[in-house]
């Protein structure tokens, strides 16, 4: 009882041409352990070079989208165009004429899955985006198949291998910020505009998509604190050492009583910590379930076979299962009414002062910390370059809130005696 | 379009009381997130003790399995007795019933999956067991639905807790085994006879569920490889750790050429390697595919509500989807036509010799290595006891066949100038 299963491929760029490779070479594989002939109808590209490249035959490029829709041998449409320009146009099409769409394309989904799922709704078809969150790591099964059972409580991520990469280096090499920045975008691991990824704007996209899912209601991404990593300073990162922790840009979900804390930062965690030994290009998610506990997933977060795997597992998924999970909360734009968002959230901080190295000048800052209801678990104070005014004071806090920092920070610099230079939250 | 779903628990111990717990107290979650009524309609156990333990009202007590099965209430079937007695009558009884069974029991579905599935297939009912293997960490859900679109190529996993929590105590802490077996068993980590855990067994039965199901073959438990850790030494952990490996057992599955190689023994790994730092009862199953490449879960193996999470997770994913995906190979109680099984495997080897501390006994042994073909990466000769007329002498071999080890062994002991003490494999 083999199935035939038509798939079109739009967008060849990494991801898709990845997909295309991955059906092609297992085309066997898959017709004797899932029985299905599983082929790639159709594919949609501007660049001639790329689908020659793929050596993809001639009689399978469409010249645009309608082309690819009127194919009857399509059943699903994979989209690994990217962005939200051409990709949603072409998905809502696809979904409209009642084609399955399995795409890798986070900010469409975590901008527009509302517009999307409606229309999937309306025709009765699938949309599938295991690929857009953490490569080829299964996370977002996970989320529905295998943790439901769970409230989920807390979930931490290192969701982007750019700036994971550009980290690990600056850790284990010492190496600055623009030097690392650079040799990343040498070998391929960062854009030549690297704002999306090191300003935690990709990490931002996942985190709306693998929350809303977490926590049974939309989180709009603009609920998301974002802060990025193009401010860090290696010898922050050593200092942190120092203290037992290792820098990682998180993404950070937490469903509690005073409501959903989502946020993105560079953060400081115990090096004893399962996440920090995630380096270079892999990612994991670390999550807390009410039942089940802690559970991490790890894997490779990007490049063309690890994606395409997710990809063709989700194909795979569509064409031998006939239930499709939408979100099961009502308003797929904004959050369930009720809903609250954690603004002010709570963290312990490590915080590095230059100051004046003078009697009294201490006790002034420590007044400041208590009179803003901070409390300190360690400070150390640090030899200062030859003939520099100024030494480094390094502080750790007990957990106290955003707000709370940020006015001691502002006192602290109109003091004129010291000034915060740098603010890294911590997380246990 | 709220669905009501019953539920039978058939053994009320640590798994099935946790069960019972968790839908109990998730039933609102449910009806939310997932649309379903779930309860629990009727519960088998012999101890009384047990069931008002637990707080479950009298009128959901079940005399008999028949009177489960007359109750229409009951949809579907939750077995966490363990063993292949009563379970697998029951599991039986209940599939010719017509009803959906999700099962924790890695023994009855090793050695009876060919017999369950039979039966499940003619009266169109689902057998879940992702509760049978790692706890709460959804590696069969993954391996069906998440890494499907690969090749698997192998498989490493730390899959027992008991052992794990042994060997990380001996690793950290420096006790001998047997002084750390009587911990375990003190704190409840161990059982009063703990063969199945510490000799492998237990290992063997989820290395045979797991692998069936990563290289789409039955793979009988009687063709892996078992070897406990019970004859291990803590002067080899850190004889170990001055290579820069650490002690796991492991059960490893992989897809070669030559065939499929299972085993299970205690085996050093790198120390930098994912799973050297999964630590105490914490399990994780390493998993290399041919588009994914390298991805790792991690997560609590054992205890009453992380395995009550896949339980349930079952229990919500058969209340939700229509189809039951069985094993796709022909023959579910042999391995498939054509398959073979690697036995004399190759490994790296760590091996502990006593040898006579006196000139040319060195070259002796190096000269039987050499004759069986096996290369050295590194050798190291220790300081033996005082008065000891022979010293340690640790060595670390290239990859060879476990044959070839086995002659040299048995050359080296009948020298009478040396014996080899211990025989540790390494995986990379």
């Amino acid at each position: 009882m083999v199935r035939k299963v038509g798939v079109a491929i739009l967008g060849l760029g990494v991801v898709g041409g990845g997909t295309y490779q991955t059906i092609v070479d297992h085309h066997d594989f898959y017709l004797k352990t899932q029985q299905i002939d599983l082929t790639v109808e159709m594919v949609l590209d501007k660049s001639e070079e790329r689908l020659n490249a793929l050596g993809i035959p001639k009689d399978r490029w469409a010249g645009s989208i309608e082309e690819v829709l009127a194919n009857p041998c399509v059943d699903i449409v994979v989209e690994t165009i990217g962005g939200v320009g051409a990709a949603k146009a072409f998905v809502l099409a696809a979904l409209r004429d009642g084609k399955t769409v399995v795409t890798s394309n986070k900010e469409l989904i975590c901008k527009y899955s509302h517009e999307l799922e409606r229309v999937a709704k309306r025709t009765g078809c699938g949309l599938y985006y295991e690929a857009s969150c953490v490569g080829g790591v299964p996370i977002i099964r996970t989320l529905l198949d295998g943790v439901q059972a769970n409230h989920v409580q807390k979930m931490m991520g290192i969701v982007n291998g750019t700036t994971n990469y550009i980290l690990t280096k600056m850790t284990y090499e010492g190496a600055d910020y623009a030097e690392t920045l650079k040799e990343a975008q040498r070998l391929g691991y960062a854009e030549f505009d690297p704002t999306n990824d090191v300003e935690g704007f990709d990490s931002m996209y996942k985190l709306s998509i693998l929350s809303s899912m977490a926590f049974h209601t939309k989180v709009p991404y603009t609920n998301i604190f974002r802060e990025g990593i193009s401010k860090i300073c290696t010898q922050d990162i050593a200092y942190g050492k120092e203290f037992g922790y290792t820098l990682k840009l998180l993404a950070i979900g937490k469903n509690t009583e005073k409501g959903i804390e989502v946020r993105v930062h560079p953060t400081f965690i115990p090096s004893s910590h399962p996440l920090a030994s995630v380096n270079d290009a892999f990612n994991a998610v670390y999550l807390t379930g009410d039942a089940v506990d802690d559970i991490m997933l790890y894997g490779r977060g990007a490049g063309a076979l690890p994606t395409a795997s997710a990809v063709v597992s989700d194909v795979i998924y569509a064409a031998t299962h006939s239930e499709v999970k939408y979100s099961t909360f009502k308003n797929t734009e904004k959050a369930e009414a009720g809903v609250k968002f954690v603004s002010d959230f709570s963290s312990a901080y490590y915080l590095r002062l230059s100051v004046q190295d003078a009697a009294g000048v201490l006790a002034k800052i420590s007044n400041i910390f208590g009179k803003n209801g901070i409390s300190i678990v360690q400070i150390s104070q640090k030899n200062g370059a030859e003939g520099d005014e100024r030494v480094p004071l390094l502080v750790i806090t007990h957990k106290t809130s955003e707000s709370a920092v940020k006015n001691a920070v502002a006192k602290i610099n109109a003091t004129q005696l010291a000034t915060v230079d740098a603010v890294i939250r911590v997380e246990a």
